[in-house]
């Protein structure tokens, strides 16, 4: 599964840079601010933003003087990264992590996944990994779909596998991978199994005053 | 507010009991289920069922061997409880626990507020009161309608007063007390300020697979 996720960006990679790039997802505008705000107003200094993709993220905290390292699997996506600012990047796999190969630049007072974890084994052993690249009062930051997704689009609220990944995104993607749609239920187990616990939880929603994703504040 | 609440279930006690007797709440059958096997098989003995109303979960933990015992405001419900069994019930307001009133029997292993937390203010200070009559790995267990109730009802997704607590529950209710609705980030920061972490979290579902219930297993 790790593999196909990895063989889907390498094919979309170019496609990601051109949608990003152009503001092209609308829930973005809300999302964005929201890890922004929750993040670069916190006490944390140095950060970790693992599947940093093109590196918006590591850029726009690296503004608000943080000092950012961004991890990426995608050599494609970090050569632009490199391009288009001065942030530190370096390229690992989640498989990298959870094998535990060294994490560079540790310890991090924070670590964030922005939309980035789509699947379904190996989550908690992720998650225990990086939180080894913790300084003492690190906390690990996640922002997802928010699980109401399951039944905005009419399906069963359990943990399933959605098909396509691009699937509603703007732009010409192809060979997307699955990713794994968890209930709340699934997330907490998750968490416990990697032995963080839930410190915070916002709900960030859309004009409509509906949810679009959920962000978890995450430590020991 | 509570005074509001009180009232209102004074003057519905019998009619509640009526609708309980008959099973005539087509959601019960699964939020029953869920959070009798939740307690019942948690190796918590000494439980206090807090807002037991005319007492069958109070009756039905006793039934699996625990020891219980049920608090409510409303003398006609524990009147009522104490004909139906051998429980032990004590008649106390969530303001009384406020405002420092000794809880009976205490400590406790678990406690348990199963479809009875209505208000917007107090909460936290009732939680943290709660949590002094806990023993030292005790546990505080709540079961409410599922966050999702406000997409579900076409209201906007932010927490909200809602009008009639009786409006779609089959029985002849009048003068209904309003109460308030809490997204999951609601919740969460009213846990956080009652000094709870959440350490397990069950999302009920139905038949049709519509989240209708949340359970949220708490402690320090």
């Amino acid at each position: 599964m790790e593999n196909d996720i990895i063989k889907s960006w390498n094919k979309n990679a170019l496609e990601w840079i051109k949608v990003i790039d152009n503001a092209d997802i609308e829930s973005r505008k809300f999302t964005n601010k929201a890890i922004l705000d929750l993040i670069g107003n916190s006490p944390a200094i140095k950060i970790l933003d693992v599947g940093c993709g093109e590196g918006w993220l590591t850029r726009s905290l690296g503004a608000m003087g943080k000092f950012v390292v961004g991890l990426d699997a995608i050599p494609e996506l970090l050569e632009n990264a490199k391009i288009k600012g001065d942030g530190t990047y370096y390229q690992m796999s989640y498989e990298d992590i959870i094998l535990g190969k060294p994490i560079p630049e540790s310890p991090f007072d924070a670590a964030v996944f922005n939309f980035c974890l789509y699947q379904r084994e190996g989550l908690s052993q992720l998650l225990k990994q990086v939180k080894k690249s913790l300084s003492e009062n690190g906390y690990i930051a996640i922002q997802t779909l928010h699980p109401y997704f399951l039944l905005q689009n009419n399906l069963e609220y359990k943990s399933q596998w959605i098909n396509d990944s691009w699937k509603g995104l703007p732009g010409n993607f192809s060979d997307g991978h699955s990713w794994y749609a968890r209930t709340f239920g699934s997330w907490m187990s998750a968490f416990k199994k990697a032995g963080l616990q839930l410190h915070q939880l916002q709900e960030v929603t859309n004009d409509d005053h509906k949810p679009i994703s959920i962000i978890f504040i995450l430590s020991e």
